[in-house]
């Protein structure tokens, strides 16, 4: 734990700071003295995943995550094992990285098909085949649910609730779940979702529920007290269920992109004190 | 039951043809031998209740529901007392029509909160106290989850499952839920929540999930067999479930508002026939 007091926890997705290379993301937490930082597969291929481990290692940095891996519905036969080979591949840069997880964003309905169960039943046998390659390489897999506004195209794991669910058919330390607040926020249910999750639990992401969305609906977050949600008891609630890791800030907005990265980590940081903090 | 064979649990919702009149909707009803109309507020208002009633009954058509209640989360004790006052006119416009359910669209944060359980505390005490008015007059209240993404704005009951547990605080003769394919398709947990409700369905609502969701995220809507639910088993779940009232087929969609208005009658009926029919 590098950062200061109540920070300690704090991780920066660079999917936040789109526009930065990872080495550029990596100074960018040094500066602001966050201590961790959540991955991106596009920006490690550009430097490929031992030196992306380098620069992680050199900046001081603990790397919270890799995204992703997923998009697992698929009917045909080639694009099954096209899929598995490219989470495989995943599994093997989360390790170089020693990320905490290697989050899965698990696919939608499977082409031309309307059968949510049959893509459920997808999810998990992929996860199922991926598993012993996780267990070799030391790598956690995190099932994030997705807002159910993304079930159809994104995601076909809607509620917190479902991806514990799913988890709890395979090792512990294998699989995990991923707790995003923007996509899993608004759930009555959600308390006794994370109470579930204990032991499971393989990220924390943050970010606020904006509205009125935009019209590229994957766009619509914002920084931590912009929006919606109430951060305080659901970040009270993951660490009550045991959860020590760190809490990711993962932004997806044009407005946050526009802004000078620097003063998004400081809105970060800042944000993440008051409302999510160490203590929270 | 005045349709052909295969329609006579259809039911139009006016405002899928937005721009007509009650009248001239009540009349494409007729003409589409579509046997059953859903009404709203505005165009009722604008004749009167009383004569809405006698347009309808002169059509031959029944009013499967009134839209629209709700919108009870408010801390403004003077908000509040409107609010409830506004329902109380629409159980009477509901009665005047003989509507089989008035539909609750409950209201979503109170403003300036972010409290999700004070939000869902304020709905279940409206509802309570509604409930004596519509009971005296032989209105059923129709507690409709809303898709997750309204959340924040429009409804806190998200959930089928979240309705019931609601309705089933009350007597089941005055208050049941509204099931809306759009909203509820999504869920893991909707076989289950559909067969809790039995007893309890006060409406069925149709209309597909089509992406991408536009700018106006209300208006992502289509008509059945244009996106991606798949509504045989869920209408076969709701007849398992006891329920033999009207199908409401309720788009809004500005593709659909442009369009002719018998064009989209016939539309209606012909997907309903083949997607979501009575023998459903």
């Amino acid at each position: 734990m590098t950062g200061p007091a109540g920070t300690g926890r704090l991780s920066l997705n660079q999917a936040t700071v789109k526009s930065l290379s990872l080495r550029e993301a990596a100074d960018l937490c040094a500066r602001h003295d966050i201590p961790a930082i959540g991955l991106w597969r596009d920006r490690v291929a550009e430097v490929g995943a031992d030196q992306a481990a380098a620069i992680v290692t050199a900046a001081g940095l603990h790397v919270s995550s890799l995204c992703r891996g997923g998009f697992f519905t698929h009917a045909d036969p080639a694009a099954r094992a096209a899929a598995l080979a490219d989470n495989r591949a995943a599994i093997e840069d989360a390790a170089r990285l020693q990320a905490d997880t290697l989050c899965l964003v698990s696919g939608g309905l499977a082409p031309g098909s309307k059968d949510l169960g049959q893509a459920r039943r997808m999810i998990a046998d992929a996860i199922g085949e991926l598993v012993p390659h996780a267990q070799r390489h030391g790598v956690r897999l995190g099932i994030e649910a997705l807002h159910p506004m993304f079930c159809a195209d994104r995601c076909a794991i809607s509620r917190l609730a479902d991806a514990v669910d799913l988890a709890l058919l395979f090792p512990a330390d294998a699989v995990g779940v991923v707790i995003d607040t923007y996509h899993v926020w608004w759930d009555a249910g959600l308390a006794a979702g994370i109470a579930r999750a204990a032991g499971r639990i393989a990220s924390y992401q943050l970010c606020d529920w904006v509205l009125p969305l935009p019209a590229d609906m994957l766009l619509g977050r914002g920084h931590l007290g912009d929006g919606h949600i109430d951060f305080p008891p659901i970040s009270a609630q993951v660490r009550a269920a045991g959860y020590t890791g760190y809490a990711e800030v993962e932004i997806f907005s044009q407005a946050v992109w526009d802004a000078p990265a620097d003063q998004t980590a400081a809105t970060v940081r800042d944000r993440y004190e008051r409302l999510a903090g160490d203590g929270g």
